[in-house]
């Protein structure tokens, strides 16, 4: 058709459906479980890595596309999502032991693995290190898709998650300073390791901070939803382009900026209904691209390679998990001794195992200049280990989770909260039933009819909560605070009904923001 | 960095940062209005088109992309969020005047303006037929965005939506054929041309509706919003690609298919939670990706070509004006005697004046084949007239409203329905605040204090609305159906609620949704 032969350059267009044919792909695994429930046992994104497994065993490769071309449109739109979500009280509550694994945790696994390759395997040290400075980063993306779907608590997830999204730096830094070392470009020393350490984060750090607050007091200034919404998609990929261009870490910078704008940002800018719609579209553009990313992972797996090299993976696997191990304990010891709260061993043993490594680990390993001769075993090494996280750790995590009593009465919980959720949402249509009532042109019957029903309805739910009530007395827990935020949703929510109903153009901003915080 | 060094293909990233600018130029035309009060006479879109003239005229070029690539981007998205908010019920009432005007009027336009530019500025015939093609079909987009923003009322904006987004196919045809002739390729005659536009529309119809039932019966399956929200993404790419390969026209596919999702799916396949995430999403992507193609039409503006053309130009607006006029008066008075409500004079006279030309048009004329001469001149002659259309018929279009009395008491009503809706919000939260008062770990005095705060701003509203009342006693006119849709939407609210502040893991399917409808 003459619209089509627009189309001048074929190579974009191509690259469109072969997205689209990878998204297909996934989107018929996520709704796999609906049909098998076997399936429901395993995270989606891990099914995803396993199908995307068994397209490349039948050797389908989905994508053209070289991978750290992928990685480099996927990586910031991930990295800002998470840290958005991430509660900055939280952060600092556990500021200590983040810390410690964040920048000495990495120390631990680039020895440990370097280390083991060199004595064990006699891997030249030089190749050594790189490998365990590609797997030193735990990797926020898959962590941080695992660690929810397993409905961890928020503490655990808090560590985990802070530890992901800060030890890219460090990781980073490492990395680029051992891969010119064999090049004969680096300086040793500790000295320009550290104030390369310093340059690398600070950078990273200034120009997150910098385009953060610059949007957030940009956005206090005027109260459109849909600008601003946008500007946090641009300030993901802007502020990761900026940061690496000016020589700096654009995943220190990415996760800077998320949370600045996702704890203070849209907090000062934005109002509340604003915020649950770009939370929202994160959400989904999270979902969006893990459901791209991890099928390919899967999809770009070479089984002749990694069979070439089974010994070294093995071995990497061993001294990663052991060094791991050292680094978690024995910072975990050194935190419970510096900080406040503990971290308790089973919850150790969980941050051990569940450090998944993988799309980072992988983008360090394919940044290797192809100068270097070991590049393609060292990338396949990689792809091995970081192929056997997410199987066998991220498949074992939750069987561990239940073993060490981790998930809790998570469960009844969530139960309970249902039935209160039902029980509200009855009870405040009988309220608007009741508001409506004198409204003209309606028989009174059908109000009555439609009475009836939602009470016998509201009456059965009420029984239900009693019960539980009754077996388990401490299920109401609520603070102040948390009712302060249930108001303001409420009438944030009215506004958005009335905006759905088509009965109001454009959102209103809450009253009771104002009246409430009167109140304080 | 290491990172970025693994970004191999220089040329994509070129590309998102290319976009990024633009974006970046765009939300700042959006905040104008903000700060400059005199800029909010003017729509957003035609800001843009301003914006990105200002940056041609100082000749800041912002994107090296062909614009035919852009657009073949960038329609699919635009085309599928407009038909997923039409109406079915509306559209069918205006059945017949829409099939008119997207079928009988795009050869009426087409012969205006090929009649004009022969007789008047004697450019030969094939090529005046082909201007005449690629101005035959008003834009969608472009009418979408203006007739929205300016709060113009449903029956009028049905209206000129249904047609726009249903005369492409017809242009479409026209042009192909059309570009056909002088090549030597086209069969003359009455049946071959009937027989091809059959064969477009037949398969863009047929696509479309496939994918659409397709999918609208799969996620009835199934309730996974993340998922269901990615297919309506996939679908309105996919559906386009598809239809385009198979020869037919993929704005019908794309159109089809985004009515079937819209009116049926999101109904029977999606539940109410769900489908509200999904407009949202599908408003801030039709708001983003206006932002950049408006920008860009402006900024795409050679001023040298368009003052060399400026006699044709003006002879095929002189013509495109005046053919517009013939069809939608002329075929107004038919559907008046064929149909059962009228189109007034007044609104056929909007109908007239508001027909915008934009992207489709230009994809058009871009589409013609380098052997045909003419193609610069066409080309240039379009753009020019999209220009005017979008500047001079767009920044006139409201007070041609205001001054046919045709925006009416809409900002009274507005007005009054948001105290309504604040009044509903802050009755709620008392309700709620009731609701919570036995709370434990609370101090009396702190509801106190909340409800005296509360209580009092409610009087204050409820003092305004009474004014309101009693000045227009006609105010409040509501239907039992939509009372309905308001209890759902309350109980589907308040689940979306629950989830939001973290009370719920996963939304609950409503329960009213089958109790209501027994009452019917």
């Amino acid at each position: 058709m003459a619209l089509e032969s627009a189309v001048g350059e074929v190579a974009i267009e191509q690259n469109l459906k072969q997205f689209l044919l990878v998204l297909s792909v996934s989107l018929s695994v996520a709704t796999l479980p609906q049909v098998f429930s076997w399936f429901r046992h395993i995270p989606y994104t891990l099914l995803l890595v396993i199908a995307g497994l068994g397209l490349a065993l039948v050797d389908v490769r989905l994508v053209n596309l070289s991978p750290e071309l992928i990685l480099a449109i996927f990586l910031p739109p991930l990295l800002f999502e998470a840290a958005w979500n991430l509660k900055w009280s939280n952060l600092k509550q556990d500021f200590i032991p983040i810390c410690l694994y964040a920048v000495v945790g990495v120390l631990i696994s680039i020895a440990g693995v370097a280390l083991g390759l060199n004595l064990v395997a006699g891997i030249p040290l030089t190749t050594a290190l790189l490998v365990g400075a590609s797997l030193s980063a735990t990797d926020p993306v898959s962590v941080t898709a695992l660690f929810r779907e397993l409905g961890v608590d928020k503490r655990l997830t808090t560590l985990m998650e802070g530890e992901s999204l800060f030890n890219d730096g460090m990781a980073v830094v490492a990395f680029s300073f051992l891969v010119a070392l064999p090049l004969g470009k680096a300086q040793l020393g500790i000295q320009p390791v550290v104030v390369q350490l310093f340059t690398v984060v600070g950078i990273g750090l200034a120009v997150g901070g910098l385009i953060g607050f610059g949007i957030s007091y940009l956005t206090q200034r005027f109260d459109l939803p849909l600008v601003e919404q946008s500007l946090t998609l641009v300030s993901a990929y802007g502020t990761y382009i900026i940061a690496e261009e000016l020589g700096g870490s654009g995943v220190i910078a990415v996760v800077t900026v998320g949370l600045i704008l996702g704890n203070f940002g849209s907090r000062i800018g934005m109002n509340p209904r604003t915020r649950v719609i770009v939370s929202e579209f994160w959400e989904f553009l999270a979902f969006f691209v893990n459901s791209i990313v991890f099928l390919l992972i899967g999809d770009q797996v070479r089984f002749v390679d990694l069979a070439e090299n089974l010994t070294i993976i093995a071995v990497t696997i061993a001294g990663m998990v052991l060094a791991r191990a050292i680094a978690v304990y024995g910072l975990g010891f050194l935190s419970n001794r510096l900080a406040n709260s503990d971290i308790s061993l089973p919850e150790q043993t969980i941050l051990w195992w569940g450090g998944l490594r993988g799309s980072v680990s992988i983008a360090l390993a394919l940044s290797v200049p192809s100068i270097l001769s070991e590049r393609e075993d060292l990338i396949n090494t990689v792809f091995g280990v970081v192929l056997f996280t997410l199987l066998v750790q991220g498949l074992t995590t939750k069987p561990l989770l239940e073993k060490l009593q981790l998930l809790g009465d998570q469960p009844l919980r969530q139960q309970y909260l249902e039935f209160i959720a039902r029980q509200t949402a009855l009870k405040r249509v009988l309220e608007y039933l009741g508001q409506v009532e004198e409204r003209p042109g309606l028989e009174p019957e059908f109000y009555r009819y439609q009475e009836t029903l939602i009470k016998g309805e509201l009456q059965r739910l009420e029984e239900q909560i009693d019960k539980l009530h009754n077996e388990y007395p401490n299920l109401r827990d609520f603070t102040a605070e948390q009712l302060r935020t249930e108001l303001l949703s409420v009438e944030a929510d009215t506004y958005a009904e009335f905006v759905r109903s088509g009965r109001l153009n454009q959102e209103l901003a809450p009253l009771l923001e104002d009246v409430l915080e009167d109140g304080d």
